[in-house]
């Protein structure tokens, strides 16, 4: 890691840029795939399936045995484990659940919000050498307790052109009955736009690669909702004297471990630190399979000593990880002065592994500084909020002379005879 | 109106379709000015403005003394009536505080969420003929209530290089100190990329006529958010025999003056209905200043006739309209029937003018068939949520595992070891 000590707040953009993605080069390539799936559906997914993924796949849908007969495939110590998970996840997403708050603006006016969910949302599982089953909790758990009426599940078949039976257990276990062998652009475009095989839906979650990431944000273009921009992962850790330096060290190399592209940053008020975790990372990386690629990632990573408390918390502000770690004593004081970030982990025992996988909370954050407008998923992500309101003569007759003068200084006749009319008949009565 | 009686349900999707928005041709032109004052800067934003507004502006800035005296141009009528609108619309959006909710997810481990205000955010408000100041009370209070550090309002100079007193009045009353003199793409360009005078936002709200929304695709493709994606404006009624024909015509009718492709669209079980619909809308038709507009979007509309009021809500969730009024017999009973829609008004004493501008609820709604997946502006728009969690020596020797067995299984060993490394500790003290 690269040690930057008390550098001043104008270089601080600078430091903390990520690096830029390279999307305009890829549009031509995504938009072109896009429209011919929009043309001509399954077999312009079957032909990309082919192209890309170098995989023939015939049946675009997994088959409902395929699905039951998944769990036999996934040890009893697994199914557990994300039997507990998922338990936690539901709990955390169901404490989202808001009631219908009903509001009486004036006597005879009443207006209230109703969650409805949105009725076909599409997830998106990226292929990979691993299988991502927590990805299809973090993003299944709230599809279904939304209420979603169809879920479908898109996913890159391996080479035997088959779904690992761990994502395909998880999928059936939050009551997804669509999944779909295609990952890529044309997965996008075949929940977009819809095919024979695949429903169209109205808004997609997920994580993916660069081509993934263009495609959403095409058809994002087009009216299609996403859960949110994406980017590469990134994690800062603020430690202190009383954080433990292999525990740092694990931290960052968790998150090392994801991509090369991965952003690590330690930000400390102690020089000293920046040593010992430094040591720590060393000796750790050696045995870590994937040390390559987090060794490519570490050579991107910054370690800032900064001065003050104060300081530390306008560099996480600025900076707006997408997971924050807080190892320092009484992490909980500084809550409230954190300003942007994705998901906090506070104190010595509460790695990012937790927030991944188990604790409850969602992983699908936002990145790339992102967190300075944007939530993670959520329950919400799954929901729209619809306004009502409903008026009574004599609120009309109240509220009336109001909404009359205000469309009248807008020059809006008509907006002020929807209600001059109504008065009229009312007064006539 | 055109009638359509009972069109079969495959026709609907045609019938049914927006005027299709040429966004691709413009993206050229606005990439051009998006860039120049991203290098360029204030200097960007008054050449544009006087290219495109046609006024020369010297100072972007509305002055203090400006605001403080845009009071004394507005007549006590109307700052009456804008105080109420106001009253109601803060009322509304307050009720949707959320309060903090923690959950113990098991011995240990602890997770919540946390509302924090969107730092910077910006409002567009279109100029025109007429000042909407309405929409500064819609998109002012509930960045002011979720506690928005910075609001940057931008709206167009009049040919006099002055922004109208109303919509100064209505600014300071919100509590909004930055008003920029400067429209269309070069206002967006501003509040996205910040210059001298315009601080750079995260998160930009509000209408715009076509360059204004394709600005604001391509600045949401960069990073910034926005409020929705937008389209034009549209109201679908459905009626019955209990409705008045004057009324619905003139709720259509205060659709169809926004602009003349406006989307105005009336559904009944009532043959007899449309008939007389027509007619009141050819009488009312006359009397209106913005006629020729109004006409023009009444070329396109729409009316259904169909034979059960399922089929009706079907068509009603098919077209998913912006603004849906519902003049039946116990409008009420239908609510949960309703799957999108942004606002909905119930009964005949329930017009769209009370949501457009006093009832309380927002009028910045997702249209063009958006509302299956989008919400309308909500004091949410303005906050995001951070998730954190808290987890106890005790809690991670019993979650733990569980993370082990998940990260192992994903064959992220570096996930994994972040647990096993704290684990270790813990069983060895």
């Amino acid at each position: 890691m690269k040690q930057y000590n008390n550098p001043e707040k104008s270089t601080w953009p600078s430091l903390l840029q990520r690096p830029v993605q390279a999307m305009k080069q890829l549009e031509a390539t995504v938009a072109m795939v896009l429209e011919e799936v929009r043309s001509s559906g399954d077999k312009a997914v079957k032909k990309y399936t082919k192209h890309f993924d170098r995989v023939t796949v015939d049946n675009l849908l997994v088959t409902q045995e395929e699905l039951e007969k998944a769990g036999d495939q996934v040890s009893n110590d697994l199914k557990q484990a994300i039997a507990v998970a998922k338990n936690n996840i539901e709990k955390f997403h169901a404490a989202q659940q808001e009631s219908e708050l009903r509001i009486e603006i004036s006597k005879g006016v009443e207006c209230w919000r109703k969650s409805v969910p949105i009725e076909k949302v599409g997830l998106y599982i990226p292929g990979g050498t691993a299988p991502l089953f927590s990805t299809v909790l973090m993003l299944g758990v709230p599809a279904q307790l939304a209420g979603c009426d169809e879920i479908v599940l898109c996913t890159p078949p391996g080479k035997d052109g088959k779904v690992n039976p761990v994502i395909l257990y998880a999928a059936q276990l939050v009551g997804i009955s669509k999944v779909v062998k295609a990952g890529g652009i044309q997965a996008i475009g075949a929940m977009a736009y819809g095919t024979a095989s695949v429903p169209q839906v109205y808004k997609i979650f997920g994580p993916g690669n660069q081509y993934v990431t263009a495609a959403k944000q095409l058809i994002n273009k087009e009216g299609i909702a996403i859960d949110m921009p994406a980017g590469p992962s990134e994690v800062m850790v603020w430690a202190d004297a009383t954080a433990d330096p292999e525990f740092i060290a694990a931290d960052l190399l968790s998150q090392a471990e994801h991509g090369g592209d991965s952003q690590v940053i330690l930000v400390t008020t102690e020089a000293q630190l920046v040593t010992t975790v430094n040591e720590a990372v060393a000796e750790q990386l050696d045995a870590l399979p994937r040390k390559a690629i987090a060794q490519r990632a570490l050579e991107n990573s910054k370690a800032f000593v900064l001065e003050s408390n104060g300081l530390v918390l306008d560099m996480i502000n600025a900076y707006a990880p997408e997971h924050l770690i807080v190892a320092v004593s009484n992490a909980e004081q500084y809550v409230d002065a954190i300003k942007n970030a994705g998901s906090v982990f506070l104190g010595n025992y509460t790695p990012e592994s937790a927030g991944d996988y188990a604790s409850g909370t969602n992983h699908t954050l936002p990145t790339n500084g992102f967190a300075k407008a944007y939530s993670g998923v959520s329950l919400d992500s799954y929901l729209k909020k619809i306004t009502f309101q409903k008026i009574s003569r004599e609120g009309l007759l109240d509220l009336g002379p109001v909404i009359e003068q205000m469309a009248e200084a807008e020059q809006l006749m008509a907006h002020k005879n929807a209600v001059s009319i109504r008065l009229q008949k009312l007064t006539a009565l």
